[in-house]
């Protein structure tokens, strides 16, 4: 194989290659590191790179495994991840510039989790601003291209994870999703994103946007690939206390179950967003592909979203507006955008915020036994129209209204389950007309993720979406 | 035995010979009837008394008992709780005028586990109007008295708890503690008072007051007797997410470790709040008996709870105005001590709530860092004055400074460890100078539940505090 075939390979091939010995880590990470030298300047997915450490760390990690030592199931395999993930010692920006050279003091629990099972590491992504904004714009970083189009969105918040993994230049990518920022660049950049249940992974040392909704995530090429990057960052941790003790599946070994059996409710939720006849045809598509697969497919009634909608507003708002304080009454550089979306927290009252979060546990129940009546999962888009370019969704000069409605056109289809914490998969589902990727979203129970992902196995098995490349 | 010598023995004394047949539950609870008779018209500790219902219960417990069947460990004891338990299809006042005639849609899953354990419900008992108020005063249902001098306030706001356990009325009795609301009574009635560490026990089916603070616990008449009901009603429960899953210890098993080789931390903290010297002086002289016993006592520096106590006021108005805000709208008829602190919570920003929320993990580090430093668990009194009058504490014409002045004065010591979530027993530790009881409060680390009930046992061997009986 020559390099450009190995970055081109999912991560689960390439692991199992570096473990079965036919290639080895240092062979994969110059392969990613020459897709890097070609995408990096096209998509602006890296803030950055760590080239000589990165080659380093595979040399030791082939010499562990000459010697016999396996660290784990991700053993060599490059990744980078969203630059809000915390590794003591190094700087980490959150996408912002006002931590433009901070240095983090610990390090994050999902990064120990890779470090454990065998990771490379070869830098760190763009992101939103903190985390805010579901298009990719930065300001202060410069904006995150889509490598499928460079003057369209990558999709937000992890836009440098959506990207750099469409580009094949690594294997997999944390990201973190608060209303949609796992689930929109993995639709907009067509790779596979993961926001499992609230509680299922670990957010301990990464930077927090709402932490009553903040989920971290994989973002990978495959439904397999993704799977077994959730079973390594997942599960209980002591350092994040709202981390549940349920004990992680092993994800991948439950690919294979196929959907024959399974109930799938389908919604085309117009009521709630307006949804683009493109993307609802390729849903339709979708839907059929896995009927023929022998999934019993109904329709779905999705409750209004309405009040969960502004429920999740109110408690994002509050919980940014407390944790930036220091920084907003500092007059810090924010955006415009982010400094207005958060200004709004502080003239909201405690009684608003904590009547949201007691709202959470009626929608759960509603959406529970409504939607997801008599079904397993439900299959609904991600993002309800084509993935639209970096000008027409530039809000920076516009002011507050302008940045709301942009974020609700947006999110519309994907925070609601962030305040639900029912786990959500994105998965490439096809084009639209201008080549953009176009991502369907799989919701489940909690808990759930399983399902989720032996659903998503059984349609990239009888698709190809998944497997077009960015050129 | 004659009925009233039946009535005077311990909860667990009670227990086992239920158990061993040498008395039956017909008995027992016959016994705390003939108590009820004549403490009730001085004590007003009672709601609402089902007399026949009980006889039957108890008359039901005796059969099983009979057939072989012991339902667990408190089979056939006659008690009564605090009226905010929710008892499917029964009247569930929560001491309020609101809730005079609502009937509850759920059973409280510490009533169904004290029903597992085999216990007969003499009734429900007297409160401050929602768990509001740290004297037992209450203008709807009259205020509850204390036993041992009837002009005397109970301490609140589980008033009828402390005065029903003190008057041998009943064997033990749940209150909930959301500032000192099991402590005080406790203290003030010279009974044994758990607050446990937040998450033992669950709060579902119980009136919130703030969920964020709110513990659930027994007051009984030794340390024994308490170590015995907490064990049953302690555990995880679905139904109450922040319950937590660390199995419940045989509390009963380990009362016999004594204190030789702890060390015990000792505080006066008179830059806190003003302690009496009749208070100090029972204080040392507890500390001087556990000293005996083999204890090291060693002064416990207590950090500044100024801040802290400031966040529970902040936490603790947010969420009883978030709960009460339908009533509150309705101008339902509450106490003016209990509008007036719950209007205040409508003015709160959430940011100041959520700023109150995130410093309690700094606040619990400080305290464990500092004040338990090196020590095993920390000594201090419950309240820091000597029992006052119903008349002296009486603020319901006084408007919102008086009221928040007396509560100050009452909480000082104990609503620390409802932010700081960390277990605390009250103990009787003697009698002021009007007759009426003293107790000192015990604080462990999280889950340390069973060490201070060593303490507390080893002290209670050791002393006869808690045999006086008011007369």
């Amino acid at each position: 194989m020559i390099n450009d075939d190995l970055a081109l390979r999912d991560l689960s091939e390439i692991a199992d290659a570096i473990a079965a010995g036919r290639i080895t880590s240092l062979q994969a990470t110059e392969a990613c590191l020459a897709r890097i030298a070609v995408w990096q300047p096209r998509t602006n997915a890296f803030l950055r790179l760590n080239k000589e450490k990165a080659l380093e760390q595979a040399r030791v990690l082939d010499k562990e495994l000459a010697a016999g030592k396996r660290r784990g199931p991700l053993h060599g395999v490059p990744m980078a991840h969203k630059d809000m993930y915390y590794r003591a010692g190094e700087i980490s920006t959150g996408g912002s510039a006002i931590r433009r050279n901070w240095v983090a003091p610990v390090t994050s629990t999902v990064l120990q989790k890779l470090d454990a099972a065998g990771v490379v590491e070869l830098g760190f992504l763009n992101m939103a601003e903190f985390a805010a904004g579901p298009t990719g714009h930065n300001v202060h970083h410069g904006h995150c291209r889509n490598p499928w189009d460079d003057k369209r969105v990558t999709g937000g918040s992890s836009s440098g994870s959506g990207a750099s993994v469409a580009a094949r230049m690594v294997y997999g990518a944390l990201g973190s999703d608060t209303g949609g920022s796992i689930r929109l660049p993995a639709s907009a950049c067509g790779v596979v994103g993961m926001k499992a249940t609230y509680g299922r992974v670990s957010r301990a040392g990464a930077v927090p946007r709402s932490w009553t909704l903040d989920h971290v995530g994989p973002l990978t090429r495959t439904v397999r690939d993704n799977a077994r990057m959730l079973a390594v960052v997942a599960g209980h941790d002591l350092d994040d206390s709202t981390t549940s003790e349920k004990p992680v599946p092993d994800y991948e070994a439950l690919l294979e179950g196929g959907v024959r059996g399974l109930r799938i409710g389908f919604a085309l939720p117009e009521a709630l967003v307006p949804i683009d006849a493109q993307i609802g045809a390729a849903m339709q598509a979708a839907a059929d592909a896995l009927g023929k697969l022998g999934a019993t497919i109904v329709p779905a009634t999705m409750p209004d979203f309405t009040d969960l909608y502004r429920s999740a507003e109110v408690i994002v708002k509050c919980e940014a507006a407390s944790m930036h304080r220091p920084w907003m009454e500092a007059d810090a550089p924010y955006a415009n955008q982010v400094r207005t979306r958060t200004d709004a927290g502080y003239f909201i009252p405690a009684t608003q915020y904590i009547d949201a979060l007691r709202l959470r546990a009626h929608f759960v129940r509603e959406f529970l036994a409504q939607a997801m009546d008599g079904v397993d999962a439900v299959l609904l888009p991600a993002i309800p129209f084509p993935v639209p370019t970096l000008e027409e969704t530039d809000v920076e000069a516009s002011g507050g209204p302008a940045t709301l409605k942009m974020v609700a056109r947006f999110t519309g289809l994907t925070r609601p389950f962030n305040t639900l914490g029912l786990p959500a998969l994105s998965v490439p589902c096809g084009f639209d007309s201008n080549g953009a990727p176009i991502g369907l979203q799989l919701i489940g129970r909690p808990f759930d993720e399983a399902l989720l992902y032996r659903i998503g196995h059984a349609y990239q098995g009888a698709t190809d979406h998944h497997r077009k490349v960015p050129t």
